[in-house]
């Protein structure tokens, strides 16, 4: 049976068993939804999960609960309550009695304390509101941090069960219904930020119906001599369109917490010659690299066959990134890029983009295609692509 | 002379000298703008801020130059460049070598590990990618950081120099841009998230004249009933607004790395009395609070004035909020809130958010205004109330 086949329960238990621990503390949005499914709203909530019991969801009094998930046993600690003067106190102290209850003890729990690349919660305009010294708070509750545990940690965001793939999925559906209005929007005399508003206005206006409550998109739009700094930076500007434009469509959308990694490139009129080779370029590379996944084939050879072809035309200082990473719980998932050399294996169930790209500041134009690709058991599913898109008509 | 009075460059000085400190590192995107209104792109750059020589910034091979203010020796290193592996090790070495050519030792050095409320940086998307241990990394060049430095340094976010004030009412004169959008988008029919997207996308769309190269805006709209949950949390919802509901507006807004922070409520249609009622108290109070607002006076009484206007119209246990707090490098500055009981006094340069309300289940609804206050040598400056504003009119 492949990993792929695990539940997520599963696979969290045998993480715990291999590294001797008997419950794990997560803060990070992106840890709560992988670990339970839920997606937090303040981003101030915190989750003991246990080797041997039910997880408890520990959720400030202001958190709303109509997105929990069931399966969660959810308590309440007064942060938004004006007369506590300090609610992270009585989080700790709630979440000591709670390992206490369980006869958990400090060197049987791991925590990771980083909060590189977090995700973002719902309330997406600000970073976590956890106290000054709250991962100082917790360590008293956790001490088996070593650097095992945690690299074994970032090893659960790989896999992902039928449930993860199918959120996944409806963020790549969503995230096409912005890339839809990306191309709508291609025309002389429209400003880069016009169209990123309207990408992100698109995918926004999509909370409501199929349980979807929290549907947010970042697009950047770079045009004309923009596209060849796509390789560096994406960003808006106001620049306005131009016939004979590339147009470099950077596109981050989080659906009720699971993410969708996307890049376009359009035109705007008709290419010259020139530009419409970097564009031919970077789609023949991007299909010859995705066309090859499949379970047990690794990184690097999947990097290779993307920077040959590119390579193979005369371009091969123009593409200066790495071909992939993993994907789904951040925009930015953890775990072995798709990278020059890299001898890791896909495996089934893992979430992969394939997005190579080359920039050209001589000829004043970039381009890169990216779409989320599925490892399958017999090979791959793209789920980027959705059959109505003008870009694969 | 007051301390607003002082330029950035002699508060820091300031705060350095009385912490023996002879230099600071600071890496999180709030900290950067404050030092030197530098606002990262990618945030994964980091200022050295040296008490007797001129800071140094380090920023990525990635990172655009263009709008990194005069006056700060800028260093890139290979973060973005394939062949590193460790880019960050690059970087901790770097600072190293910095402040071992300024002659200055670990325990002169201070340095903030917390991520709390953290800032988004321009790709916001994303928070910043420091590597999992780079706070540990860093430490090894910084061992001065004590509570007591930690919480001067908080400090220097409270009292906004004349060039800050500028760019905090930018950003308050875009914000209004996605408030007039609000107010045209007021009529039966239209779902929450599609007003919410309107307000964004006016926002957005602000990029490029007046040296704007960064314009998001964070729109969450609650109508109805909803609005009477406004005071747990803010969201929009698929909801379509209904004749005589209140509709309540947060949105949080950052222009160049600069924050305002605003709430509106608005009606559809005519309000029926009992909504008109809640809608008059929240506005009564608010103005009441604004109006008091002045150098020496202190959070507390401020707080009380808006929460005793509410308390005689017999809503007291319907405002269960703070009155409000710092505002400007982040959507929620730290510092002193204006709440009960607090005696901190308020002085020329602070920025204050005023925001009472007031949310009634069994009335279907809630309330709540707020705006940007700025306080002055003779008063105070409301920052983000815009003439033609269909609010005011």
């Amino acid at each position: 049976m492949s990993a792929a086949a695990l539940s997520r329960r599963e696979q969290v238990g045998r993480f715990l068993e291999q590294n001797h621990l008997r419950a794990w503390i997560a803060w990070r949005p992106d840890e709560l939804l992988m670990l339970s499914g839920y997606f937090p709203s303040w981003g101030a909530s915190l989750l003991i999960y246990f080797a041997e019991a039910e997880p408890v969801l520990l959720v400030p009094l202001l958190e709303p609960l109509d997105h929990i998930p069931k399966g969660l046993r959810v308590e309440r600690y007064p942060w938004g309550d004006l007369k506590c003067a300090d609610p992270y106190s009585v989080l700790v102290s709630n979440l000591g009695d709670e390992l206490a209850k369980a006869s958990v003890r400090a060197e049987q729990v791991g925590m990771n304390p980083s909060s590189a690349r977090i995700s973002l919660p719902v309330n997406a305009a600000e970073q976590i509101p956890m106290a000054e010294n709250f991962a100082g708070l917790l360590s008293a509750h956790s001490t088996a941090c070593d650097s095992k545990a945690l690299a074994g940690f970032a090893d659960l965001y790989l896999r992902k069960t039928q449930e993860e793939i199918a959120a996944v999925k409806l963020a790549n559906k969503v995230a096409n219904i912005g890339v839809r209005a990306f191309f709508e929007n291609l025309q002389p005399g429209i400003a880069e930020v016009e169209i990123a508003a309207a990408v992100e206005s698109a995918i926004h206006r999509q909370i409501g119906p199929d349980g979807i409550f929290h549907s947010r998109g970042w697009a950047m739009v770079q045009s004309g001599p923009n596209s060849a700094e796509g390789g560096q930076f994406n960003r808006s500007t106001g620049r306005r369109l131009e016939d004979g434009d590339l147009v470099l469509l950077e596109l981050a959308t989080c659906v009720n917490g699971y993410w969708s990694d996307l890049s376009r490139t359009g035109a705007v009129g008709m290419l010259d010659a020139s530009a419409s080779q970097i564009l031919a370029i970077a789609q023949e590379a991007q299909q010859t690299a995705v066309d090859a996944i499949r379970p047990g084939i690794s990184a690097g050879e999947i990097d290779s066959l993307a920077r040959d072809k590119i390579a193979a035309r005369g371009f091969a200082s123009f593409f200066t990134h790495h071909t992939g990473h993993h994907v789904g719980f951040r925009y930015h998932d953890p775990g072995f890029l798709i990278a020059p050399g890299v001898s890791a294996t896909l495996e089934p169930g893992m979430i992969i983009t394939i997005e190579p790209g080359l920039y050209v500041p001589e000829r004043g134009c970039g381009a890169r295609i990216e779409d989320d690709v599925l490892v399958t058991e017999s090979g791959h599913e793209v789920l980027s692509r959705i059959a109505e898109s003008p870009q694969t008509s």
